[in-house]
């Protein structure tokens, strides 16, 4: 059954700051207690395609008794093998038209985009939610686009026709103005991956999300 | 319609070697009409998922009209995408059960095998041929296993029971004793990918495969 789209506090997974899969799945499983709300799997180059496929199948396991939906970055494949609630692309991908026929209509699929020329290309109909960012310089992806800040943030939610998460850099520190452009969520990767206190880091950022709203 | 299964000279595209996806497509245009019976796309991290596909349309249309047949490597959602002809996995890749409910019945499915462990767990009624290498050490693949040498390739050949590419580091100074091991063909890659007469070394691979058999 298709799961709800809640976009609040969106999970991105990074193997090489979580420790791997094992802690890819036990961060999952704090984060998702203590209020994430979508969680996605993203690799650069550290996982390949069978890591990839176990950590998917890992982590279907864990959230399919929840209402958090699975998103696999990029690796379609990946996402078809598992059954994952939904895809995640960039502008590097494959293009949106081929995710939607691969997929089909009972997935959800998301966007990535970084300036206004992207979201202007953007096919509405084939879409569920966007991806915008970077907000903040990020050291989590290689391949970033230039920072937007918040005002440049502001510019595209703006102009946008469908639900979307603000990513790239964003914690604790600076929540509460990107969520007040208007995004329907946040994406955060070093905020809760790697940390100490996992349960307690995403309740301190649920806790902010509601305040900023 | 599915083509037949000739794998007499396989053709690995290597991006870098051929000088790009025009590289690819021309040195794939000259060597098909010279001789090769199977073309694979491969890419190690030169391309992105978007130029994958990019560069899957562009071959699948380049191999249409002929009985030629379009293999992806690792990249199932590519392979679905561009409707090719089949999909060549390693032991990294998503395992060779998932490939096959996700490319169906109709498409071929090759494996690479290195050792006579992996050449013992291959799900035989899976998969429609294997690649058996690296034979010789090779420069185009950054993470191959050790070389078997001819008399290794000979080992696993006369333990194989479907039929079987060798390859790495086959050229036309070393070719004929690999043909000689029993191998339906070989695959090469730089033998080829990067060449200046790419119909003259075609043909001279051709003539030696079918002196050596």
């Amino acid at each position: 059954m298709k799961k709800q789209l809640d976009l609040s506090l969106y999970l991105v997974l990074d193997p090489v700051l979580c420790g791997g899969i094992e802690g890819m799945v036990r961060t999952t499983d704090l984060a998702v207690k203590n209020g994430v709300t979508a969680v996605q799997l993203r690799s650069e180059h550290s996982l390949n395609r069978k890591q990839w496929y176990e950590a998917g199948l890992a982590l279907k396991q864990l959230l399919s008794s929840t209402s958090v939906p699975l998103f696999i970055n990029d690796q379609v494949d990946v996402a078809l093998a598992v059954d994952a609630d939904g895809v995640h692309v960039g502008q590097s991908d494959l293009p949106v038209d081929v995710v939607r026929r691969l997929i089909g209509a009972d997935k959800f699929l998301g966007l990535s985009v970084s300036n206004l020329a992207e979201l202007n290309n953007v096919p509405w109909n084939l879409v569920d939610y966007l991806g915008i960012g970077p907000v903040f310089p990020t050291t989590s992806k290689t391949n970033a686009a230039p920072a937007l800040g918040v005002a440049g943030l502001q510019t595209l939610v703006a102009q946008k026709c469908c639900p979307a998460v603000a990513i790239g850099g964003i914690n604790s520190s600076n929540l509460a103005p990107v969520v007040q452009t208007g995004v329907e969520g946040v994406a955060v990767v070093s905020a809760i991956c790697g940390q100490v206190d996992i349960a307690q880091v995403t309740k301190q950022l649920m806790t902010q999300i509601s305040g900023a709203k």
